[in-house]
């Protein structure tokens, strides 16, 4: 599968595309950090990061969009510019009928560095690890749209699982009481 | 001038388009309240809004989409979804050229009741009398998205006489430089 993960922000957007599936290797496919000024328009810089996010979508043609969830306990100052750029880039995803999946800052660091309080630095190398890159994509917002992507591979995978596992629970359920209630008659 | 307000919000938001300038009679010519529920998922419901505005954009064509400032102190609960709602309104305008304020509820308590302190009961009171309705549009979104036009008309029609005023001032003084230095060669 083929997820493209984004670090939402104003002044820096992070992009990160990963192919692959859990258990195997994952290989990146391109990353970027769309950046708008803060001397423009927040319109404007939101029209930029749209058109970025749509560009990108269309190039690579993700299976999923990986969005970070953003708080309203994170830096007030940059908290709402944060809320719009992650709305903006849902709506690209979601209008196309790209599935669309939030994963918390904890469950990112969780997911590629086994710890949820594990530091920029430690997510940079973990990524840089799991793609087998040189050395960590900088700046940090390149790293932690990768981290996104890949976490949502290994999460939105084994999600993907758990729900087959119970739709084919239900299913069975459901015969047995249908076998049931046809024998009951 | 056309104005439509936008009171954004991911469960309920106010449109509203108002036609009139400084001075003059103010003419509602729609309002709406876009619903979306709290079932779905927020991609889902980001899309339905940008349906929803553009196709009110298109329809009305407005001069400027006002928008209500969304501050990251309020309401913890929904001020993502509130702050995400109104990215959504400002690219919807932005991608198109039309202009985009953003006005903070206290402007528009002033605007419309003279106070910044006003509760929502009066500020329907105001934009009925204002628009000469029969009563307050309802729900206090509808009425919200009326006052935020409103306010755009009377501030942004004042705004660019300013504008305009100084623009003129700055020109007079470049051509008294651009004299002095010819006369001075």
């Amino acid at each position: 599968m083929r997820v493209l993960g984004v670090d939402p922000g104003l002044t820096r957007c992070g992009m990160g595309v990963v192919q692959g599936e859990i258990g195997r290797p994952l290989t990146m496919i391109d990353v970027n950090v769309l950046r708008t000024s803060s001397g423009e328009a927040v319109p404007i810089r939101l029209v930029t990061i749209e058109k970025g996010i749509d560009a990108w979508i269309d190039e690579y043609q993700p299976d999923a969009v990986a969005v970070e969830r953003v708080f309203a306990r994170s830096d007030v100052s940059t908290v709402m510019g944060t809320a719009q750029a992650s709305g903006i880039a849902m709506v690209c995803a979601a209008r196309r009928g790209i599935p669309v999946a939030l994963h918390t800052p904890s469950e990112v660091k969780a997911a590629v560095s086994g710890s949820g309080r594990a530091d920029k630095a430690q997510v940079g190398i973990m990524v840089a690890k799991l793609l087998r890159l040189d050395k960590p994509p900088k700046p940090a917002d390149a790293s932690d749209a990768l981290a996104l992507a890949i976490t949502h591979i290994w999460r939105g995978g084994a999600q993907a699982r758990i729900d087959a596992a119970v739709a084919k629970q239900k299913s069975a359920v459901a015969k047995q009481l249908a076998r049931q209630k046809a024998g009951s008659k």
